[in-house]
């Protein structure tokens, strides 16, 4: 199925995410609207001709482990050696080690659309990402300059190493050990020995090298998450010419057979083990995992920054991660929209306007109602997170680079709450939706040849990895709620609440409507906080039970102050234009505010439902007992 | 993973459907509680033991096309002779035929045992009991002593064949042939040329026959539905002895390659190809599907009924097989509820109510608040839908067999409006608990080996098959509310709300906001089936626009209906034992109340969102034009 970048959308929603305030910001100078757009097109261009055809053989072939070494699906390495020479992998990056310097925003608006083209293959550039945050913000000088250009480049690629079997969500049972060690070969390292699952591009025949981000204990850790120090692990080490062609001792052990993203290769990956005594070579001279081990055995691995901040340093790449996670899946469900779009205007079946008595001209199913407004769901929903995911990436340019103090702190507090809703709005919403768009195919929906499936088995994951819904929603609560009373979010729902009663003053009865909508769920939503905040003080187990419908509160609202903001701004272009909102002016602000309208019209009255069910089902399930669960 | 029949929940919700009173219907006097629980313990067991263990490995393996026969997967011929032979295929048959006599209320709590074990194995007997239904209220005597007694019994199975490539959902498009003949061997027939697709059993080896009832066209039939015919076509017809081994012109084309049900074979059929020209052999010389054919090329079918009634005769079918897929899609529902529930009981990660900061023991993740919310949340609505869905049963028992006719009339008007309902909420909603079941498992749901994956491939063809969703919901604002001006609907509703008020009475705080809620549910119910009747007039296309927003609508409705009474019956029983619904009591019915507290806590509140949107949401969608959901 082919793909085209929503470049227009895009770009407006940029712009609608204050893309002028971020060109204000120092080293963003050149970041114009007009940039943008041709930075999108070729983006776009390079998804619909390279990506996008390798989505449905990635998914058919998939990724294989074949003597120890994973091979990706055909055309892979292709197509990343093209997406590398391009220059894709480094937009966001700081241009001292070969980025393009663009702002996050920017880089966001891309990343959705290699994210639609193609999750498989984007997942790999996006734990690079990950990689490259932690060591910008955390590796030493030196680390930096050795591993930084390769992979800004993408001559290298990067992967998280969190979850062991044991320790998934819960990484305080982190069980891999680290031993100090100094070698004249490789100076002052650490010896890493255990077993890490879920290793998203684990290994891959894209790259020369992989550089591997580890979490791991040291002997004299203390136990749970303040125990846990962060590793820089390469697959391969520098020989004795700094020629990086040495092997790590560091073994993939299998892959997983996934639901979905089938051309991801997700790994468990063993640091060493058998084959990884000196992190020399291929011998067997190291213990097993369970064993103790000798000085000299495991994998080699640089630590980054201090001992036991690791999980710290993690999270400097985990909301970059989320963020992106989000956008993810939204980018997910834009290109399983397209399909549902584009096969609903070819698919010929029943009459026009009609519930199904015969008579009237056979018309393409996009002309029936229930087709309609299943596309309109799903159109609605995406342009509102695309809206809102922009605005959080906006403000990561400006918690990064805003001079202004105040500001900043605005920007920073916005990321704290919103991240979290990102990661785990976009991504519920985003399986609603490609479930949708699969509806929409009717039977041939269910037949793997069509596509739609695929999409629906890999949008699956993503409300899963980077942290559940459920995790997300605890931290929604949690460390951003209930931590410091309410104050942070009491802030963002403020500047929300301020910026809406600006654009409801309009003199358009849709706009007021849409602000009276927002009125109604910032309501809501403060009460809920604040709801929430009294509950942790009276028992601590209530929040977390009615975390999920305050994320979901979150989301829906913080959609709709993107609807009528985009709202607001087409109305305003179309008058500017003559036009009236009816059949006049361009018909992409009519469509946008037609969308807005269907999205206050079917997704905000979602607001007091989940207002009721915060205010009422907290008790009814802190009190469940384990064996109200049991089969009757 | 092991499943176990929730026999105690499926006995108290056939007695909230009234067991007792479809006992007293002619020819059920039989049907006490306690026969109902010996054949839903025996169900459970046969399932537990023969086909939950089949459910994994049939979806690894698949059924195969291995020279134009279907092999089903290891296992599967074996269970089924199991199943025939303990007589479980004929429950709800007339014994005239071999049946067991058995309610429909009975027979569709067994049968949720039977989805809920290993939906793909259960699709066999589903289609059966769809093909009997149709030879038994429309063949000729003749018809029925040929095929019901081999069909009751499972020696044989059934197929529809509605779905041609050109027609989906639309059965107007049906091309498919039927031209009339007659021989000696076969006396009055027709020979039947056309490809059907989508066809659930079309072939396997489970049986020594398989008898296909097949919508076709007779040469001089009036265009559209009003054209198209039923006819009985065997895939052996009986040679000079009688015996049932000649190969009538079927072929298996291929099978489809599907998200799930992998072990369902689901068919391309031809009839009258290439292979087919007289019914009688393998020789080619009949035409190809495009071509004309002489009279005496084709399949050879009986034509069902008269000519031209075709559709209405595949609608006794289709309601029957609409409910079964209701109930099904509750039945995968329950079963992958049971894995999540088992996996969340197993799995230790984190701390005992805890968010994250450390301290505590570390507990299985059953203790965590999010988990029991998803956790809580399937539970009801599974209970909820299967009470439902029961009730919906035992009036099919009513419609049949009541000899009071303004009682008769009453259950038909139920089962005009729910079954659509049924099959409408209880898959859409299927597919959501299978979602959150699979969320449960964080990261190992995603693997295919947890098995969790599976139920969210297999489950996601329930919305889709015996109609959409979407032909549900317009099912259900067209015959069954606009087309009579709202009268039947009104009067269900009027009979939902007796009940309600009359349970309502009870001295009891729980019970009286259940009561309320419904009160208050059953009047936005009434307001917008109002509002639809009144659409329609002033413009045809709104109505079709909410249909599905007022489906779901009725759909919570409903299922609140359904758990107030649950809580009442449960109250009541506890008041009898001396409980008093704290910790005293018989833990079943505590547990009833509280989830049904849970369910007008969590559930219920969607009643006034949905209610919004039919109110709004119409006009938006009717003027969507097709260029809105062109990529911009």
């Amino acid at each position: 199925m082919p793909y085209t970048a929503p470049v227009r959308d895009l770009v407006f929603a940029c712009e609608l995410a204050d893309l002028a305030g971020v060109a204000r910001l120092p080293g963003f100078e050149d970041a114009t609207p007009e940039l943008l757009r041709s930075v999108l097109d070729e983006a776009g261009k390079f998804a619909a001709e390279v990506l996008a055809p390798l989505n449905h053989s990635g998914d058919r072939r998939g990724a294989r482990l074949e003597g120890g070494r994973v091979v990706t699906a055909d055309g892979w390495r292709d197509a990343y050696r093209q997406f590398v020479a391009g220059g894709w992998n480094g937009l966001p990056f700081d241009p001292a080690f070969g980025g393009q310097g663009l702002p996050w925003l920017a880089a966001t608006a891309v990343a959705e659309i290699w994210h639609a083209a193609n999750m498989a293959f984007s997942l790999c550039p996006l734990l690079t990402q990950s990689a490259i945050a932690a060591i910008e913000a955390h590796g030493t000088p030196r680390q930096r300059d050795t591993f930084l250009p390769k992979l800004v480049s993408g001559e290298w690629s990067g992967t998280m190493n969190l979850t062991e079997p044991q320790a998934g969500s819960d990484l305080s049972a982190v069980r891999t050990r680290a031993v100090p060690a100094t070698t004249s070969a490789d100076g002052d390292h650490h010896r890493i020995s255990g077993q890490k699952i879920f290793i998203t591009y684990g290994d891959h025949d894209l790259t020369d090298n992989i550089i591997h981000l580890v979490l791991a204990r040291t002997p004299d850790a203390p136990p749970g998450v303040k125990g846990i120090s962060l590793f820089i692990v390469p697959k391969f080490l520098p020989d004795n010419r700094g020629a990086w062609t040495r092997r790590n001792a560091i073994e993939t052990l299998s892959l997983e057979h996934k639901l979905g993203i089938h051309a991801s290769p997700t790994a468990v990956l063993g640091y060493g083990g058998k084959s990884g005594g000196d992190g020399g070579g291929d011998g067997e001279n190291g213990g097993d995992d369970g064993g103790e081990k000798s000085e000299n055995s495991g994998a080699i691995g640089y630590l980054v920054g201090e001992e036991n901040r690791g999980l710290m340093y993690m999270f400097t790449m985990m909301n970059l991660a989320r963020h992106a996670v989000g956008v993810e899946g939204n980018g997910v469900a834009e290109r399983a929209y397209q399909q549902a779009a584009g096969f609903a205007a070819e698919r010929v079946q029943g009459r026009a306007d009609d519930n199904g008595g015969g008579g009237g001209e056979r018309v393409p199913i996009i002309r029936h109602p229930d087709v309609k407004r299943m596309l309109l769901a799903q159109k609605c929903r995406i342009e509102a997170l695309r809206a809102l995911s922009l605005t959080v990436a906006a403000n990561i340019d400006h918690a990064r680079r805003q001079p202004d103090a105040e500001a900043k702190a605005r920007a920073r507090d916005l990321l704290e709450v919103l991240t979290p809703v990102i990661k785990g709005y976009a991504t519920e919403v985003g399986v609603e939706n490609v479930s949708l768009a699969l509806q929409v195919h009717g039977g041939m929906g269910f037949i793997e040849e069509t596509g739609a499936a695929q999409h629906y088995r890999d949008q699956r994951i993503t409300p899963i990895y980077e942290g559940t819904t459920g995790i997300q929603a605890m931290d929604l609560v949690g460390r951003k709620l209930t931590a410091d009373g309410g104050a942070a979010t009491a802030r963002v729902i403020a500047r929300i609440r301020a910026e809406c009663e600006a654009l409801g003053d309009a003199d358009d009865q849709d706009i007021t409507v849409m602000a009276d909508a927002m009125r109604a769920a910032l309501d809501l939503l403060q009460a809920a906080a604040e709801s929430l905040v009294a509950a942790a003080a009276a028992d601590a187990r209530l929040p977390g039970a009615v975390a999920e419908p305050y994320l979901r509160l979150w989301g829906v609202t913080a959609c709709g102050w993107r609807m009528l903001k985009a709202a607001a701004v087409s109305r305003a272009e179309l008058a500017r234009d003559g036009g009236d909102g009816g059949d006049g002016g361009d018909a992409f602000y009519r469509h946008k505010i037609h969308t807005a309208k269907f999205y206050f019209a079917a997704e905000m009255p979602q607001a007091s439902a989940l207002a009721e069910v915060i205010g009422r089902a907290a008790p009814l399930i802190a009190d469940a007992g384990a064996d109200l669960f049991e089969v009757a």
